[in-house]
């Protein structure tokens, strides 16, 4: 007598309850401890959920159905408060277990800290690893005012763990001087400013490989994405950002896990933020996953 | 591999996932077509679930724990928008069929007029029926501008169906002049603007009764439920309410079914109205199933 | 073909359209250029007429309905942005004429300094007027950082027109040391914190002479009215504004005219303030004019 | 001495009081029971008019102003609520109305249902008529979970009642797979994602035509146009949907009627969406009545 | 040429800029990390002095003004985001330099985590402290879900250090059983719901003893301090808050230190909770400081 | 004691603390009494200080830190509420000593209005002043409603000062027919709707003239600054207005001052305008200061 959970906003909109039959599995990762300016995107995943009834199976980009993957959504991991070194250890522990049995794992967050162990659980399966990263912010320190775990690190982490020169990151207006400087002497790819162009040029010189995608919902202009923790201005639109998710989807790489991060609905007045997401979340699932 | 579902927000927290064990139902009843002002209450039993999350599972009024009851969340009845005759005979057949399971329903609205086939359905089981309404409003209207399935109409249609004199309504300070006339002719119990002193004297009278308990969260002063369809300034204080409720908790009446309708979100800002309903869910559950 | 007016929020709900049948006379001063902290309250008339709407015609407090007067709407009067004594002169004079032609004038705010060109017009029609002043503050002062014309300086100016025992003020806790002196040494009346009691004490004095009772709607506390510039906690009540109102409305005192005033849509997010405000416009009328 | 209506936010700024000398009739249809995600677009219409003090009454855009119109401003039509036959019922009856005394209807909304019965009696005046539609979505279902009349239905009953080669539909990011193929095999045109290029094509087709301009407000993207039930990213700008305006004001096309949907306060948290209806609504008809 | 420091909301109105001249210093400890449920607390002290411009310096209540007083705002803390226990380390560190220079400490949080450091510190100089805690919450958790560095802890962690017979909580209303059971066998003191009345039996008690008073917003009813992390109806009102505070003022305690914890601005929309803040600091320092 | 005031939001990040070592004086002018439709910009320059705290202190676009720059924040002039004159006067003077003291004033408004003394001091000190201004409006009027202070005049005053053939306004959408007549009758640049393009063509016919830039946030398009009075659909993107600055940043114009305008951050619900507004700011001034 418990009613339709696919159609309740208690998990994303169609998803499978049996996980054994999913290929996608959907997780939340409800961290947002070490941001340095606006926290509340631990509550990103729960709220991206509960506005996927809004959406249509349907996408009339790339003319596929939701009913034709099977997804199944697990939650959100459940996190220490407070405790960013713990929560990076079961993030990283769950998606090497979601690895281990071939899922394509599909996370939400949280902060961006988050990327940070499920790419390293990524490229312990993927020796070719590379990432492609749009956001805002390089996230290219080493530590922020000391602080190694915080969600200005992630990118410089996974750089540093897979070498600089398989990471991409696009959309970028906002970081250090150090930060670009250290990209451009270790020939990490970063592209300013812009998404999609670039990502035209660049994808063919990644065909064949496996790719991690890692998406910072703020590399939307505030516009775009007022629900987030740091807006800055300048950003894409949505129409760009969906368009360089099916630009990924219709080139040659192999993409095999991605993620979407900084959601925060406390800034997200009118829901567009979730909003967007979720319809990102549907075009990533239908465009990323054969 | 799903995260805990009793701690995630999706279902009332502590809520046991086994219907046959669990002696009170939840269920919500998304239903907000027939408003004649603000529009919302849809998203009211959702948004209860999810701030339940915040809740200790322990009553230091009632000293009693969630974890001695057993409660099934059912999630929102799906109620076809706009089809107001439609929505009320699904929700009797719902409730009917709970009670014939011998279940305690309780029911997170919507609109108020989601409480009249509920009403309905407990009258069917109960013959002696008596009925303790806390609102803002009589609710006593024959028809809306003429429609007679209207939020202003559900206590109207309860009376004539169980008799005037059946119905206890409490906190009023809002309706026409023509429903307080009809109240006072019929026999109906009307005490106006206050709950907690009236109900005291009343409730000797209903020893033993069984009793459904209907509760529209405008019954509180908008300073402590701003999100809500109808605020009307002058009424009782969330200490008051939940002290009406352990008034009752602690008669000689036997209640046998409850609900708590109204809570709109969308004009809830920090969230207060939500979280209060979530906690006098908690208290009525706690204090009205033995 | 135009819509029934007098239920559209375009007029406060029920207002007879004919100036000449009314006895009252409802009109906006939509002026807050004065004002030291949150501007907004421009917009304050405007939005307690939309949402009157939402009122039932009736008062179970006074058992008397809208339909047993005749009271006019005249909208908002225009007056010049940013400057305001010649916004003072206009309304100086509109309500000149109201009571010429023995109409009861019932002002909306705009920002307190508007009741005091109101006033200034009471009192050369009323010889013996005396003040009814609820509020946060004091208004006692003889200039606000050097400008006479502010928000801070009504109760100051009337008190001096018609001399400081002549003025009743209830409810207040704040202002400067200065203002309370200045009151104390000139034999002008202030309750502290409360109204209720204080106003049953002070209303038999008053008993037979012309009175003009100005609200300032932030002697609610902010629970009651988040809605308004300045804020300031330990305030009443709505349900004992509400038995204030209907105190006065059951004396021996003639109120001749009445205003409310600094109501401010703009921070009132659930629109609680101005369905509050409706609410007593309605309660002033029928309480205040026979 | 009511002060000036057309400057008061009570009617659409610069409204003719006289409906006899009035070529355009502004209404509104404040329905939204039947939306399926957030309703209040019920309140659009009061809000729009609101908001239209801000505008300027000259087009730079058009170089005409609203001075060199006749426009009468009918208030918002009296629809019970929670009853979508009989509101649609009284929708055709009043726009028949308006036909038969040869006005040019310009309709806001409500939610997109409200159209069909307008364009049903334009129909019935305008044999040849065309839809010109904009729209994030398809609107093409033939019921909603079983309901016939559902803001999802109204483009498939104009395009089943004239013919759904006459219905042209642009800008369209969101559907069921079955709408977008129902149009296809029965020759309906529908422009996916864009609407000023395609229109620009379109519009030479449609020379001479009568049509009728339907725009739902979320064929902007959430970005321009937060305040709105169901928000879709991907859409268009504020400035591409004023030049698809005016690409079809200086186009062959016969402009009959018009309107506009779906404008929701509620979640327009700075009134971004109302001012951008308001201004949209003074475009449409500077270029469209001639 | 920097215009006046004093009045521009960088600094609580009317501080004296000479740390030196000063006997309170006021300061900020802006941590958020450990919340379990809506962060953003670590925004709570700028914005109660933002909105001290509001205040006036004269309390009705105490009849004193700010200006009898030398207080030094010296601005937050700074604190490494995400790092719970070097936070604890460099609060504890900083309220030791001032208990060693004897100034009068009054923090503002920031989670009350925060203050467990400062009452430490305070215990380290006075041998015979107690503690008054005013909230709606125990906090005598041992550790939240692992965590011994959580917002749950606090009193917990002062109860055990000073010995809980020291400690004295009041108006509290939501706990585990297992916190209400600890207090009990170990001699602490629980008043539960109220505040005001068992204070005024509590304080005669505490005559004489040097009392840190540590004050969670959230002791306040949602309806009168909506802007904190974890609402939970039934609390007292900001106008028994205010007596509490004079209560303890006017006893034979020697309060020593105090703290006002729990702001959160981003929940507080209309900004009523951080103006009660404000003038509840400003109450705390003319009451508690002779 | 006092913690570091660069990095607290009390002041412009980075700022330098000495007013004689600083090119730049950073400085606001809180004032809002004039304008016609929504009040609340005295606010924006505090707010623009406090979010400044998010900012990277890097240029991506100009390859150029904050770091390199000396500038003084001097805070926000004290203004009299509701006396435009006296508060022209005040910042006229205030500027006219920032440029005896050869300071390049860089102001944060406040209404438009108060950008017509600075242009005025401006013009005094340079003979051949042109003024570049971005806009959604016109602010050609002589007066508004017959007030020659409103924020609908300020670039009339400065255009009769200087003469209309020195002024250059970009992005205009919004204005009275008989403003842009007189523009264009009289000499002055008007380009309507665009700025980037429009602004390329004209800056080398400014080449090595003092310039004033003056923009009011308006320009943008209410999405990307839906926090200011007066929304005007149709304009440009966050992107573009960078574009913009950085565009005169690399022209042959020698700016000489410049302000930016109309930040309200009552509207702004996520803070998205004057996170906006605070990174203009520091292109501004890397941009326009060598």
């Amino acid at each position: 007598m418990r009613f339709d959970e696919a159609y309740s906003g208690n998990v994303f909109i169609g998803a499978n309850p049996d996980y054994n039959e999913s290929k996608v599995v959907l997780y939340g990762m409800p961290m947002d401890w070490t941001v340095s300016y606006r926290p509340g995107s631990r509550f990103g995943p729960a709220r991206i959920r509960e506005v996927s009834i809004g959406l249509e199976e349907y996408s009339p980009y790339l003319d596929r159905e939701l009913f034709d993957l099977n997804y199944y959504d697990a939650g959100d991991i459940p996190l220490p408060f407070g405790n960013p070194q713990k929560s990076i250890d079961l993030i990283e522990d769950y998606v090497g277990k979601l690895l281990a049995e071939d899922k394509f794992p599909l996370g939400m967050g949280g902060e961006h800290l988050v990327s940070w162990p499920v790419m390293k659980a990524m490229a312990a399966k993927y020796k070719d690893l590379a990432i492609i990263h749009m956001d805002a912010h390089t996230d290219l320190r080493e530590h922020y005012e000391g602080e190694p775990l915080s969600h200005s690190t992630p990118i410089r982490k996974i750089a540093e763990h897979i070498g600089p020169k398989n990471v991409y990151s696009f959309g970028i207006r906002s970081g250090m001087k150090e930060e670009f400087d250290w990209a451009k002497e270790n020939g990490m790819h970063i592209s300013k400013f812009e998404v999609l162009e670039p990502l035209k040029e660049m994808l063919p010189k990644l065909a064949g490989r496996p790719v991690y995608v890692t998406i910072d919902i703020d590399v939307l202009d505030p516009a775009h994405a007022p629900g987030t923790g740091t807006v800055d201005a300048g950003g894409i639109t949505s129409k760009e950002l969906l368009a360089s998710i099916h630009e990924i989807a219709r080139s040659e790489v192999n993409v095999v896990g991605a993620d979407l991060v900084e959601v925060a609905p406390i800034y997200d007045h009118s829901e567009q933020t979730a909003n967007t997401a979720s319809k990102l979340i549907r075009e990533m699932m239908l465009g990323f996953v054969k």
